[in-house]
């Protein structure tokens, strides 16, 4: 099993259609899988599956297959999945709603447990139970509650003064929908970035030189 | 300069950012940008900028750096953002309404010229000066308007049959939010996806081992 640094980003970029794909097998009651039936169900080559999981030890049996219900756990496991970490959400327009109403958390690894939006007209209304509070109201919150990640879902102008802000206030890991780059100023930190518009250019260009998906 | 195929999803993949970094540079006025800047700027090697940009034939002079304008419209030529596509999007909920209303698809290829949801209840409502429209309008458009493109936002278990009917309606490329697999069962369509929860677990396997981003 390979150290977790020397793991490539596009390996583990791959891990969670995996753990979908086994959980969609568990669902429907499939006890084993072989790496050739799992490659012909996803779309890729045996062979990819195998180097994948070797990367992690390998967890079939030569000639045996995968135990579908123990490689989706090992999978989960992998991911970090049961050791739930806490978020809270900044900006609740119509991204930070359909990510926070939207989105699972709890079987990703997450817990939401405050949303905090500058507008006051959004103040008191409820998103899954959550109401969602003032930026006002984000240090008292973090403080106390030391939440593990936060959720931008804000404008890019204002990522930077509130990315340093949840920083001073503890905060080491983002889900980042902004197009702030985190990163360049906080290399430590733990970034995913969903940069929407770089999906949609990337679409175009597909589209232009007429190339199927990848 | 490589034929379209042989370029590696990974250089197309980082398009979009170069690109975004051009306009940013071009927007403040700079004139001319050598590779070791760039690269200074994006967090990235020079020798990945060279090697990328050279996949599409090298756009620099040696020693001079590259032209910020020309380069950016180089981009956007290979990325094709000046070919506008049409675009229709299924599906008006939270995540419908927020990519529909906070993206914006004409600097990216794309325009988006009508929005459909099953439920009677968002009838008549409007995105962006588009009412939304019911499914059983979706065919007598497809037929009159001929759409590139389906922005795809409805649930998993829905989308299957929605992809059939627009295969069936003409539209060959998909901005597709939903789980549904359409490659499959469709290998030459041009297809991007976009995992939001694949990116959410993918946080938590980087937060379990302590990774930066990448």
């Amino acid at each position: 099993m390979k150290n977790s640094k020397e793991i490539s980003a596009s390996v583990i970029s791959r891990l969670p259609r995996y753990y979908r794909f086994l959980c969609d097998l568990h669902s429907k009651g499939v006890i084993r899988v072989s790496s050739k039936e799992l490659a012909s169900i996803m779309g890729v080559t045996a062979s990819q599956i195998r180097q994948d999981f070797n990367c992690f030890g390998g967890f079939g049996q030569q000639g045996y297959g995968y135990q579908v219900e123990q490689l989706k756990n090992e999978m989960s496991e992998i991911l970090g999945l049961n050791e739930i970490k806490t978020a809270i959400l900044i900006g609740a327009g119509n991204l930070g709603r359909a990510v926070a109403s939207q989105l699972s958390f709890e079987d990703k690894g997450f817990k939401l447990v405050a949303i905090f939006d500058c507008d006051p007209l959004f103040k008191g209304m409820k998103i899954r139970d959550l109401p969602i509070k003032g930026d006002d109201e984000i240090e008292a919150f973090c403080n106390e509650a030391k939440p593990d990640m936060a959720v931008l879902c804000l404008p890019a102008d204002k990522a930077p003064e509130m990315v340093d802000e949840l920083i001073r206030l503890g905060i080491r890991s983002f889900w980042n929908f902004s197009h702030y780059d985190i990163h360049r100023k906080y290399p430590d930190v733990c970034v995913a970035n969903v940069h929407l518009s770089d999906s949609l250019m990337t679409l175009s260009y597909k589209i232009k030189n007429n190339d199927g998906n990848w």
